[in-house]
């Protein structure tokens, strides 16, 4: 926990993949209580037109370098350990790979630890699985 | 908020996936209170065989053109606003880009105001993001 | 419901993809309380650098055949159903395709019956739709 799905449009580079992929987790143990192993992505590139989001609503102008971050939590965090995220998140992806912070979106969904099973089905909290990640 | 994941097979047309965006943003406009400008989704097609559903389970006969609606929300809303959600989506996708109502699916999954972020590292309902979206 | 998106590296076989689908079907219906006829998934295919996960935290080694189910539920489950759930997909990916235990991992999100339409404008438990899946 967590699990990021994170969505973005087609002809990055493998290097710029790598440091979406580094910061984004460099991010969630500086700042939303994440333990250094527990990195579970997936990163799905879409094709012009798959991906439809608004230029301007709130935030803006978003550019073509768009990108959204849907995070399915472990637990509940609190709305401060929340905000000092998303502010981490654009401070660390600002600097690698060079996202402006108009492109970053975040939507985090938030469920329970015995709702995860991390392999050899066992509860994420159960017997089976130890370590000080069960709680995380 | 929302965010929607449309998920069907691969093979559409271009103006088709407009359509269905559209139809499925002015669905979400007129039913679900949503703001025009919030407008946020990830078309997935799928190749034969990762797409899997039942042809006739509850409702039926469902075709080819099945459509799948994942729906992110951003704050809980009644019952009857999601039935009356549902009824306008098919009606919309029926005129375009002419979907069987058998054939749409949604699923809704109802998160916190303040696990959204829309840029710039502010959470959705805090300071530095404006706008009646902020509440939406 | 379940709908279910399974993310694995690509390369796997129509008919290794095929056994899956089948087992993750087979366990939710053993395990799960799911009807037989309620089936939907969504398998997504990821290109190396895409699908990134430790190959050590909690469980492990995990291998290239890492497959992640990410689940919605559309009603709450006990811990032991959902602990039932774990150890009987595990045992049924480990004949076929033949996925080792410590690859197989899961979230479960819990949603609620009427955030659900299975098709023609329905909410899940409401007028138009029929049937015991109703409940599930």
């Amino acid at each position: 926990m967590p699990f990021t799905r994170v969505s973005l449009l087609k002809g990055k580079s493998p290097d710029y993949l790598r440091s979406l992929s580094d910061n984004l987790h460099k991010a969630l143990v500086d700042a939303f209580d994440v333990p250094p192993g527990d990195r579970f992505q997936a990163i799905h590139q879409h094709e012009p037109g798959e991906l439809v989001f608004d230029r301007h609503y709130l935030v803006g102008p978003r550019s073509d370098d768009f990108v959204l971050f849907a995070i399915i939590a472990g637990r509940p965090r609190s709305a401060a350990v929340k905000a000092a995220f998303y502010q981490r998140l654009v401070a660390l992806l600002a600097e690698g790979p060079g996202v402006r912070p108009e492109d970053v979106m975040v939507i985090i969904n938030t469920t329970q630890t015995d709702e995860w099973s991390f392999g050899c089905g066992a509860p994420a909290s159960g017997a089976g699985v130890s370590g000080p990640g069960a709680t995380a």
